[in-house]
């Protein structure tokens, strides 16, 4: 099985913020529309700071990718922050999240990204297994800290 | 005492390559100046990916900052990683990084970023201390993972 990524674009909106709003909502994340379109809207609109993939047809999707780009230093290059992934409850458990994610590592490879990196909770263990089989490494010994602005 | 920051062009190439070399090697990093040119120049040319600080006078700074941007879909805005603080042997233990990360802090909030992140070793208890007193929260639950393209 193959599902097609496609990168989401300007007239994408609608769609991305509907899903968006499905993945938070499962997530008990208090994010309203008014949020999303502010966090979608530059990533479809062409910012460099990221990007966002729809899975499955384009007018029906199942999902997407969202990734924020940066640079390494340690890398001399850009690298990519997994943001958010969702795949439609009746859909899941056939792969297509593993699948699609190895789709956006070798896109991003390709447009030389030379590192892709996600944020997980330290007790979920599920994403962390997702992460794991998708090809991303634990990092134990690294501490993120904080300053919100 | 209040020491300048000053936002690093590409006149600065080699006043930063310099400096970076310093860094590199006091911390072990085995990067050399072909890798630290493409680390940089992008980021002193414009890039919308980061940006360099030099600290005190220009023509023989003390230091520099360099702080990489990236997009936060939870504060539907942008936010920034510092990747490296270095401040010359002989001036330090004097709160020059302490009060110039205060001053990158409020450059980048004025432009409108809304969070500052920092990745330190767990066991570095003074990188830690240093992020702490400058107003960084640790945030042990979460657990970072790589998967270099």
């Amino acid at each position: 099985m193959t599902t097609a990524i496609s990168l989401a674009g300007p007239d994408d909106l609608d769609r991305v913020v509907s899903l968006m709003e499905r993945f938070h909502e499962e997530r008990g994340q208090p994010f309203d529309d008014t949020h999303r379109r502010k966090a979608a809207g530059p990533l479809l609109d062409g910012s460099p700071l990221g990007a966002i993939w729809l899975i499955g047809p384009t007018r029906a999707p199942l999902g997407y990718v969202l990734v924020s780009f940066g640079w390494s230093v340690n890398r001399a290059g850009m690298e990519g922050w997994v943001n958010e992934v969702f795949i439609r409850p009746n859909v899941r458990r056939r792969g297509i999240g593993t699948e699609v994610l190895h789709a956006v590592t070798v896109a991003l490879s390709q447009n030389g990204l030379r590192a892709l990196h996600v944020r997980v909770d330290r007790d979920d263990a599920n994403a962390q297994r997702f992460c794991d089989r998708v090809g991303f490494e634990a990092r134990p010994n690294l501490l993120v800290m904080t300053d919100t602005l």
